[in-house]
């Protein structure tokens, strides 16, 4: 037995997320399907950490536990070969000696993108959360973003149905850029991430909110992206996402961001779990 | 009764491209059915000209005959909230006396996007014609595109079934540029073209191919692309394209490239011609 980390893109908007779910299309049982087609037998796999339903990754990491012997450069082609079109298999390695994909996150990196312009964008629109009632005051969400960087208890932003051992969290980095006409804005975390950044700064109606962490509780980013919204708006004030986290209470902050705005952009691992 | 000009975006893959056919869903007919509810009667439309099924638009003209009394502005909205998702009504203003969309059209702008990465990308899928087959040679394709810039009978450029009066026509610029990572790359002919350079630029495995001219005959730029990924490929001598069109035979030219890659730009009318 061999553990191979293959590293995939998803557009997640035709699927159910990425876990197995009986009766559902889902990134995992695509995968598995995939695998157990070219290898003849089934082959577990093991996310860095689940995505919901629409929400999209551009560097989803993916333990898989396998006696097949094909080089990690064959299976990688014989897998995109095998998956439909929105799912794709950007590198596949032998993982080192016991990696474990989820227990070894040294940290991950999200984007979620806003577009507030006044017309959709037809062709993003599984990409980004349209926010139509107007422009965003960006300013105002950067001042009330950054009491939410550094270690805390983010359990006012954890949707409920996911029970952790500790609801503390380091949250590394969180900018939210508005994109700029002809121009890939936004600071560059990977190679990677610059799609997104890319895709989404052809004009200044986007905005891009980049979240870099130790760790995520379930729905996380939505819920942070979705109150720092309501103070773009001007609905809330510039102190009320620093005043939700130190209630530590999910009801002080906003509500959930949409899905269809959000990226699983990179999963950084231990120099030692890396090939 | 007054003529209204309409400026609208669509992601064409759902549909059997621009003009009516009845039992096929068409933008045309999804436009002139919006228009229908709103103004309680059936409003022709003309628009610049067709585009094929599975091509894009994010600047297509269209002139509305209507005698309906709502603001630009308000059947903007009114346009907006019936047509579905992957169409969009930009921009709504009365045309000046006698407008024709397609009579007094100045100069067109298309932009064709190959995406030439080894893998997939599951966000451009639909926006971009993948070509896994090898990097493309930029420098030669540019260099076998010079002769086709100026006034020249395109014939060998244009698929048949489209019987034209004349097949001269002046392509005022063929750009073609390598996308850099995170930067909007190519040069910017417009507000609206800069949302393909962005889409696409996001990593140097995408080629934007943009073309101006005054007029296109049917399939013109898609046999352009065709013939020029041909010499980028190294299939071809870079003096192929220029003999080509000196051969005025269809024959000679490379294949059509496929639609998804293309996009109507932009439409330049002359000055009379704008509101």
């Amino acid at each position: 037995m061999r553990t191979l980390k293959l590293t995939i893109a998803y557009d997640g908007t035709a699927y159910a997320g990425w876990q197995l779910q009986p009766g559902k299309p889902t990134v995992q049982g695509l995968l598995e399907c995939a695998l157990k087609k070219i290898t003849g037998r089934r082959a577990p796999t093991l996310a860095s950490g689940r995505t919901d339903a629409g929400v999209h990754a551009l560097g989803q990491v993916v333990g898989v536990r396998t006696d097949c012997l094909l080089p990690p450069e064959t299976l990688l082609k014989a897998l995109n070969a095998h998956l439909p079109r929105d799912i794709a298999v950007l590198e596949a390695v032998d993982a080192p000696d016991g990696f474990h994909p989820i227990r070894d996150v040294l940290r991950k990196r999200y984007r979620y993108v806003i577009h507030d312009g006044s017309v959709r964008d037809v062709f993003c629109r599984r990409t980004a959360w349209h926010d139509a009632r107007g422009r965003l005051d960006v300013e105002a969400m950067r001042r009330a973003a950054a009491p939410l960087v550094g270690r805390h208890d983010f359990r006012s932003f954890q949707s409920s149905g996911a029970p952790r051992k500790t609801t503390v969290r380091t949250v590394f980095e969180l900018s939210i850029d508005r994109g700029r006409a002809g121009q890939g804005g936004g600071p560059s975390l990977s190679d990677r991430h610059d799609h997104t950044a890319a895709l989404s700064a052809f004009s200044d109606s986007f905005i891009l909110i980049d979240i870099a962490a130790d760790g995520f509780l379930y729905n996380m980013v939505r819920a942070i992206v979705g109150t720092l919204a309501q103070v773009g708006r001007g609905r809330k004030p510039e102190s009320w996402p620093g005043e939700a986290l130190e209630a530590a209470d999910r009801r002080r902050a906003g509500p959930t961001a949409p899905p269809q705005g959000l990226f699983l952009v990179h999963v950084d691992y231990a120099p030692g779990s890396n090939p």
